[in-house]
């Protein structure tokens, strides 16, 4: 058929239990025309980059009443991704224009109801609209500015402290001149934290045999805001080391997303004595805050007041071995697939 | 000694642990004067009503930086109470007053620095300031209107909602029009709820054997607000019975407060998939709402648009045991020991 292309596809094999493998999914090569239907609404997409996220793992399985939909298993995964408009029936989107938003994994993807975002600054990296300029930023910016409540001087604690999200937390926070934290899981990890984001301190969690220890070694004075990525273990470990009226915002809990059952927390009764407020937030919520957000942060940017560390994998051979290695810590910093230059 | 006169006190033997039990206090009698040592600024109170209340638990241990201070053994336990001033050298206060705030287990106390309400409104109960009037109806207020962002027609879960506070906090719910919900520990708690309280619904959680399922039961469309009063298991239940951007004020979780190591809970995530709030507040931080609290509420008794039950101990030798039955759940209404006429 003329027209047609070959298009090379990541397929979820099926819903996942536990430790999600690299074998839960395949690479399979269809074909597309790349022209939308007339009439249709949609925009036909050349994927350019495609982002690797947690919040990917509850994607693959079933879950009821999730915020999320779960990837079908026999289709393409989809996730964050820039890429360029090859053809377009939607009045918003033009041929050429590069854009951001939810994508196929895949090197072509005819979108049917785009909700995509034009990239209007182009003097930056294109892959940092799946970090640093995408959702992980906006969900730094609206999980640091609008929920945690920051104040100049506060104390603040960061998880998984170098990840897409962590990594701006930190900065934010040292913007504002709060005294920061993070944690991370391994040495590359804590010395880009401390040499390279300017947290004032770090360590790897996985050398503390006592959380509760190591976290009074950093705040003595107790944490004034815990930015909650991981769950689990650590969030039981901060909880008696928040300061009274301390604010915990809960992005995300990575380390609980490949178990049957979550651990347990128990120290839930220092939300009482501590009156602390941990209150749990979704990026989609706050979309129309992202101008607002651009205004800021591009500036920062060029200034070179925020940096943003990218992990980029070659290919989209390589883009289910990028996935599953967020769940292991593989990557440092923002986990980026490159999937055509 | 001229004016001495027998005090009967109750005395705390020593640190508990685990579940307290009547025999962890004692009654002794020493001898009191009946005057303020000149220029002390204290007060010396005769006590009328004394207040059982959950939060004495943490105070029968020793834990670090609790919000609240630790009883000492050998010495009368100390909670709210009501009391008529019988001599002060407290400019506040004088000799024939009423007042309310924390005393001793005792029949008389010598305060050396008084934090004490006096009573303006007589023409109520006075017991009523251990309960509807004191501490637990000002928890409730502020628990409900200030933490819990209430709006009309939400639906509202409350636990332990026959005691001092959830009884108070289903009324205001009604008042403000919400569906109201509260699960107790007995049939005659449940009774009240639905007869006397007005809640729309009430269960006993002790013939649930799936609290989840009876969660599902009474709020098909979810939760808005949970009024947490117990913590651990009923806890968990709830979370993913939460609604959207639903709301928890964490009052207190006395099913916890007499564990070792409180229960795990392991539904923490939806906060995050919910964008729930979770908020701990303490009542000594919003005294200062006291008087636009009884503003507010006397008229609501005197109509009889709010009701309050009463479970009354008489005489101090019953305080051991009515104190130690909160903690299963054998007061039905408001504990309160009547320590003189």
């Amino acid at each position: 058929m003329p027209g047609m292309v070959r298009n090379k596809q990541v397929i979820l094999k099926d819903f996942v239990s536990g430790f999600p493998k690299e074998t839960d999914m395949y690479m399979t090569e269809s074909s597309i025309e790349l022209k939308v239907p007339k009439g249709s609404n949609g925009v036909l997409l050349k994927n350019l980059y495609l982002s690797c996220d947690p919040y990917m793992r509850p994607r693959m399985t079933y879950i009821e009443g999730s915020y999320v939909e779960s990837f079908k298993p026999g289709l393409p995964i989809s996730g964050y991704g820039v890429a360029k408009v090859l053809d377009s029936e939607n009045p918003e989107f033009n041929k050429g224009d590069l854009v951001w938003g939810m994508t196929g994994w895949e090197e072509y993807s005819l979108i049917t109801a785009p909700h995509l975002f034009k990239i209007q600054h182009t003097d930056v990296p294109l892959s940092y609209y799946t970090g640093i300029l995408g959702m992980p930023g906006m969900t730094a910016y609206v999980g640091f500015y609008e929920v945690c409540s920051p104040k100049h001087g506060e104390c603040v604690f960061i998880s998984a402290a170098s990840g897409a999200v962590g990594q701006l937390v930190g900065q934010f926070a040292k913007l504002l001149g709060c005294y920061v934290v993070g944690s991370a899981g391994s040495k590359d990890k804590v010395d880009l934290l401390k040499n390279k984001f300017g947290f004032d301190e770090a360590f790897n969690y996985k050398e503390e045999a006592d959380l509760n220890a190591a976290l009074k070694r950093y705040f003595p004075e107790g944490i004034d805001i815990y930015f909650e990525n991981v769950g689990g273990k650590l969030l039981d470990a901060v909880l008696p080391n928040m300061k009274i009226r301390g604010r915990i915002a809960a992005c995300g809990m990575i380390s609980q997303y490949n178990l049957d059952k979550p651990e347990g927390v128990h120290n839930l009764m220092y939300l009482v004595s501590k009156r602390l407020r941990m209150e749990g937030f979704i990026v989609l919520d706050h979309y129309h805050l992202y101008p607002k957000f651009l205004e800021m942060i591009i500036p920062h940017i060029k200034e070179g007041k925020l940096v943003y560390v990218e992990d980029m994998a070659e290919g989209l051979e390589s883009a289910p071995a990028a996935l599953i290695g967020l769940f292991s810590g593989q990557n440092v910093g923002k986990q980026v697939v490159a999937v055509a230059p």
